[in-house]
């Protein structure tokens, strides 16, 4: 890539984001036979036939082909606040919404809103990668606080509170996390909270996972609480509560002017979100919500499974139990695992299961390595009969 | 906006982006009884059966469900190929080929990887206003570089030279031209092609109307000369070839190694573009083009009438006749069109006629005002008889 005879033409913020693990290893599972993925964040379902189909009809009666408002149809962010004050206790007004492609567009809009060049942003790590990502994206500096593994992952208050310069704007989490599987309750939240009133940070809050929690832990919107209202911008998806992926709909949640401003950053970047996945988004929230509770079931079995086999792997694997979420974060023991992404590499080539090496994953991360179970459930017996017998070579 | 009584939270980047004027007028429109839109690109037609049957059948088969790779699914970055061989004489491998959420996340990927925080983009003048916020977005300093009214809005090449400085790093337009309706030819192109050469310069060309030329002129695409190739990223649109603004699907065209730096980009923006309106784009481009030209001839006849109801209002506008796009930028002869926004806005409250006014357009656009005219054609008629009446009145 580096290889071009002219002289350089890429900006400083482009060559500060390598290129994505998972996209590597995805290159590199296409030189496999017949891989086993526990790498992407994909759910093997498909997106429910009920939302296929009211989305199809909406298609086929031309009501898809034009630009919607900016911040979405205004059926869909009614539908949207119903939404968040049944499953979050958040009253929210349509002006405080908007619908973006994904989350992913959701926190990139965020960003814009919050952060300057040379801003600093506090990402509780090890983090969603994208999220750092974005931060350099917008020529913010990333700044990486790492969380308790031992405690399940959980925030360092003081840890976050070291961190604070002048320059810190913002603090950027995903909860449930991604990758760790950590959930971040609402004493965490609201020390947090407290902390961003206190240094006047926003906190981006990206509740992709809010749908898959298990055994007693309880999601908890931090934009719900009016003391801290002001200072969060909660950034959600359709795409993991029922599998739609594809679609690339999500929407946030903001006080009114902060929307406002998000929504110039937004018509720089989509104009409107995909105005098909629109209608699917409104299928999705008005038809039957079984579709999450049985996406969440199945995760959990899943979840239990993974567990169970990574315990017969007691000495080369240890783990925090996935709180929330669908990804877990095991550290290897294996003194291969210092270096995750040649130790995933090798797991793929040679065992062939495709998992994310924990480096890319932030500070913390190296050592450990990301499995997803939002496959199907088969594939983690799959997986792990082949783990097991590779990693007893080594 | 600004009441909100907390310490300033916004960043400097997206107070410097005003809000979108044509945003206030659909804000303003909906105050007013059965106004007619002159004033959104956003074709009348819906998109063609085919388009739709193909994408609903895609989605109720659940092939839209998952996301597909960042760059977009395979068989689209081969049509894509095919298409722009065949139209734009320009020979492209797949890995050459970014599909994007509409062109506007196009170049905003594009900016991205081009420039760095207080960069310089040159925008000939009168410009499409999102390129000048999407610059704003990344932190550059947009520069508005004056094209010549009078010969067309045709480009100044002296002028685009001395406006270059040691931070310019890019030159960013779209041809045809929104708002002028200007196309730019294949010699005034070179010549930003050698200019880009010798200063070192990324052209990025958003070819979003390349199907809408008029009259005897052609589109060029500069990337299609191997001389030029490597200094040029060419972002295109589906959405306004097949009237499918609510799918937003676009793609980009760049060297192979430009392509995977986007791709960052565009994983911190989109992760991919929506799936539906791939498979969408996939029909409208195998599927049969007549399409394509009918919409010109439609917009030509919107065009022809456009222009003999501005004649017979000579001493109010005058106007460089669109050569390409389904715009064009008259000026406001009468002494009120000094305030374009102003004048626009009782226009639209007093002949209940949307339209653009030409101030956010950058440099040259004040004292005029933008028209569409892919609205139906009987709405030319519908606008131009209120405008006559008021008009003489003012």
């Amino acid at each position: 890539m580096d290889s071009t005879p002219e002289p350089e033409l890429r900006s400083e913020r482009i060559r500060q984001i390598p290129r994505s693990n998972i996209h590597l290893m995805s290159a590199l599972s296409r030189e496999v036979d017949d891989p086993v993925s526990l790498s992407w964040a994909k759910p093997a379902s498909p997106t429910p036939d009920h939302i296929n189909g009211f989305a199809a009809e909406m298609v086929e009666s031309g009501r898809a082909s034009g630009y919607s408002p900016g911040l979405g149809l205004p059926e869909l962010r009614e539908a949207l606040c119903d939404k968040l004050q049944r499953d979050n206790n958040l009253s929210a007004t349509p002006d405080e919404i908007m619908v973006t492609v994904g989350s992913i567009e959701g926190s990139a809009a965020a960003l814009a809103v919050c952060i300057d060049p040379g801003d600093e942003v506090l990402l509780p790590s090890p983090n969603y990668s994208t999220h750092t990502e974005q931060v350099r994206l917008f020529s913010g500096k990333p700044v990486w606080v790492p969380t308790i593994e031992e405690q399940g992952w959980r925030l360092d208050m003081d840890a976050m509170e070291r961190a604070i310069t002048k320059r810190t704007r913002a603090v950027l989490l995903s909860t449930p996390c991604n990758p760790t599987g950590a959930v971040f309750g609402a004493d965490d939240l609201k020390a947090l909270g407290d902390l961003a009133l206190k240094h006047n940070l926003m906190l981006i809050l990206d509740e992709a996972y809010e749908y898959f929690l298990f055994d007693d832990h309880q999601h908890f919107s931090l934009g719900s609480d009016a003391k801290y209202r002001n200072h969060v911008i909660s950034v959600y998806t359709l795409t993991k509560t029922y599998a739609m992926t594809g679609w690339r709909i999500g929407y946030l949640h903001a006080r009114t002017d902060l929307v406002a401003e998000m929504n110039k950053a937004h018509n720089c970047l989509a104009i409107c979100a995909p105005v098909a996945s629109q209608y699917a988004a409104l299928e999705a929230l008005k038809g039957p919500q079984d579709v999450v509770t049985d996406f969440r079931a199945k995760y959990l079995k899943a979840r239990d499974r993974l567990c169970e086999r990574l315990d017969m792997l007691e000495g080369y694997f240890s783990y925090q139990r996935t709180q929330g979420s669908y990804c877990i974060f095991p550290r290897i023991e294996h003194p291969l695992g210092a270096d995750s992404l040649k130790f995933c590499q090798r797991m793929l080539t040679e065992a062939r299961v495709s998992t994310t090496p924990g480096v890319g994953f932030g500070v913390g991360g190296e050592g450990h390595l990301r499995m997803t179970f939002c496959c199907e459930y088969e594939d983690i017996d799959r997986a792990f009969d082949r783990i097991e017998t590779w990693v007893k070579t080594l």
